[in-house]
């Protein structure tokens, strides 16, 4: 990895070439996906993960599967897109791309195959300019000297280049306005340990690790001032689906008097989900977390579910594209829509 | 193992028999100590950890070095007990036990070495019987169908062989009233995936293992009834100094309306301690989260802290081998230690 942006998706000579986020942060890989079905099985073995990330790189997808439908009269591109659709249940973002992709398909544009690779390096290049916003927006709520605590990844790793809850860090860094940076390790895939410590420390910023533990005695004890999360979806009402863990900081910080950051593009938030306890949570194996321990013992299960709902009363401020809402609700997420 | 009670600690043939603590929960090998100074090593490594059977350990590990200066006339068992005080820094349980055994030497017993020993079977089965009480204590607050959650290892292994907030889930398990048990993880250690799965799949106990994370999403949708944990230290006011983590357990438990049981024994409530911000938080390593990742890189650190404090308010009810303390408080705490 050159000492350049981080890049996590990149289309090139008809390829989509994804750093493969499961080998950090000890090695910088790509995987060069060359179908849709390659695509697909890299965003559900985590090869790419976090919600813009996988939108954007289902769009490319889109593009790789239409391609092979030219190719063979055969191929169910259809099926192909329910299947790419498939590959993560929770991430709106990729439903969201594929269906914007069916759209254009349906239109009668004479170049489809140019439309749909514009058309999905419009929403990469969007989510860029987007995060890019935000993390202005973001680092205005932010005063000097502040001490922050992240979670998960919601970083350049993340989207498309800059991030959402890390893109927030990222700016007020810049403006000198960050004592410290926290992150937590994230298990069970340590995506904090992983890829948020990775890519802050390769953009030279200070960052220190905790367990998901020790973050009452952080709060507690270190005068934190916000703690600044992404979001795989934002319900109608302002309820945030994050990260398992994401609840626990937010009813500590709740406690605490410390305030709550919510980092998401609009792209993220489903109008159609009234809140989060509509929400369906993915439940991953037991082999994340007890590896090959216990493997038959009927005694013990696991129960590992991948995100949690953080509901909006909890939430100080949501960032998006367009704006900051301060203690979000129905009514003002409802208004950011309707507003120019 | 055989399919009887755990016995993490036993005296037999002359030898000091410790379960390897460090090998679970793959496999069940005992480690053999015959001298005083072995009995150190396997503190310090953590072949046997948690303040009761540390003590325990310790008491026995006199025994040894009593035989060693009885058969050694240049050996300085003054100078052996010092090291055996300081094979873990902060556990009280050592000190106090070894400096049990100090006293008795200092009388004129006809019989040292059988004295010593009889007194280390006494520390040894006090604690367990201690346990059987707390157990049938705590287990009095449960109702019928209930579902608990535990952190960390208060077990049968941190014990004489039943547990303090394990006890307590042993006592309502055998009288039918646990629905389901719950257990953390418990990073950076896992002691909860390592030593509380294995100890209550072992007594055939079900178990299901949750990462840290998730604590928030199974109190408020799994209807838990209590959060049970052990204790390293209780503060005179009430404060609870545990394993790292616990405060969040506390503060989430409080939030949902969940129930906060914390099982100790009278040894482990430390009336010097006012309260638990005067308590000196032990830091570990960076590595044990890192690991080798990272290793020179001078923008990553790691906060690493073992315990944290859970003020008193947060806890519903404080178990010991004496009683109950509902909403425990100074006053409380002090009549516990004046009652008969």
């Amino acid at each position: 990895m050159p000492d350049s942006a981080i890049s996590p998706i990149r289309w090139q000579d008809n390829q989509l070439i994804l750093l493969d986020q499961r080998l950090l942060p000890d090695q910088t890989e790509e995987l060069i996906c060359e179908t849709l079905e390659q695509t697909a099985q890299a965003i559900s073995d985590l090869v790419v993960r976090g919600a813009p990330a996988i939108g954007i790189t289902a769009a490319y997808g889109v593009v790789l599967g239409y391609r092979q439908a030219q190719a063979d009269p055969d191929y169910d591109l259809d099926q192909a897109l329910d299947l790419l659709i498939r590959a993560r249940p929770t991430a709106v973002n990729l439903a969201w791309a594929v269906n914007q992709q069916r759209k254009l398909m349906q239109t009668n544009d004479t170049d489809l195959d140019q439309a749909l690779l514009d058309n999905a390096r419009s929403i990469h290049q969007q989510d860029l300019a987007d995060n890019q916003r935000m993390g202005d927006f973001g680092a205005e709520l932010i005063k000097p000297a502040s001490k922050v605590l992240t979670h998960c990844n919601a970083g350049a790793l993340a989207t498309a280049g800059f991030g959402t809850a890390l893109g927030v860090i990222r700016s007020a860094w810049s403006q000198g306005k960050l004592e410290q940076v926290y992150a937590s390790e994230t298990r069970p895939w340590l995506q904090g340990m992983r890829l948020t410590v990775w890519e802050l420390a390769h953009d030279n910023i200070d960052v220190s690790l905790i367990v998901e533990a020790a973050a009452s005695s952080l709060l507690s004890q270190h005068a934190i001032d916000w703690v600044i999360v992404g979001a795989d979806r934002v319900c109608a009402n302002g309820d945030v689906v994050n990260k398992i863990g994401t609840a626990n900081l937010a009813i500590m910080a709740r406690h605490y008097g410390v305030s709550l950051m919510v980092v998401a593009p609009l792209s993220t938030i489903d109008l159609q989900m009234q809140s989060g306890d509509q929400v369906a949570i993915e439940q991953r194996s037991s082999e994340e977390i007890l590896g090959q321990h216990y493997a038959d013992d009927p005694r013990v299960s696991v129960w590992n579910p991948v995100f949690d709902v953080t509901p909006a009363h909890l939430v100080t401020a949501l960032v998006t594209e367009k704006g900051v809402i301060l203690q979000p609700d129905k009514e003002k997420i409802a208004d950011l829509f309707e507003a120019k």
